[in-house]
């Protein structure tokens, strides 16, 4: 059976999808999946108006499901997708996990945690600006409806 | 009613009695609590290997515990109590709670948030070094058990 290796633009895609439901949710709108060997192994998105919560950032869920999935706490095998570069939380915890990877979409300028310095593990490969304009227009439009209310 | 003020002391040694609590079950022993007007509103230990989880810090489950208690996510007039000082992922989550004190007990030279800069919300004030030597003496007395197993 031949292998089809899917890109990081399909795996952007479903984060999208569930950056999409946290934009339904009034939530603002970041979406998360996590990969190992090409298959989704966790999705989530941002919880943090529904549960109160400023730990519920889709990635910290994705991290916590992934791990449960697998059994074990380290993601070395694993890629998270997000929609929106990971902040100093998300990074410090994406560092714990060793995680294989991590591609997002749009760049943080404010928050995101390459405005403090290099946080990953040192052995995570990063790629950011994937599907970059999609994941960005999402937000944009969550927080121009916010205005607008 | 005269209102006693209780000491960062006292809520220190309560964060070991949860730090305690995490080395009877042969985790890293970090304990936290979170207090607010003099009383304390959530407590929690390290948790990341019972969950195979590595978010399941101390300080990560008392500020969702804190937040859960107050019905709100922002913890600006509570203050942590923790036993070690904050990792990144911490001090990240702690920004984004913009609570208003963090105390802690022993210095964390490898992956305490202080090596890496300035991460925690310019309202909250910081001290460290509170009961430090029991703080650490634990710390201490859980790797030096690892070692010789």
């Amino acid at each position: 059976m031949e292998l089809t290796v899917l890109s990081d633009g399909h795996f952007m895609k479903e984060a999208l999808r569930e950056a999409q439901r946290a934009f339904e949710k009034d939530e603002v709108p970041v979406g998360a999946v996590i990969t190992c060997k090409n298959r989704i192994i966790a999705r989530a998105h941002n919880l943090t108006e529904t549960l109160n919560d400023v730990t519920a950032h889709a990635e910290m869920q994705a991290i916590t499901a992934a791990a449960d999935f697998i059994g074990g706490k380290y993601l070395k095998d694993c890629t998270l997708y997000v929609t929106l570069e990971p902040c100093v939380m998300c990074a410090g915890a994406l560092q714990w996990s060793q995680v294989g990877k991590v591609v997002f979409g749009a760049w943080d300028e404010k928050r995101g945690c390459s405005t403090v310095g290099q946080l990953y593990h040192p052995k995570t490969i990063v790629k950011g600006g994937v599907l970059e304009t999609e994941c960005g227009d999402l937000l944009r439009a969550f927080f121009q409806k916010k205005r607008k209310l």
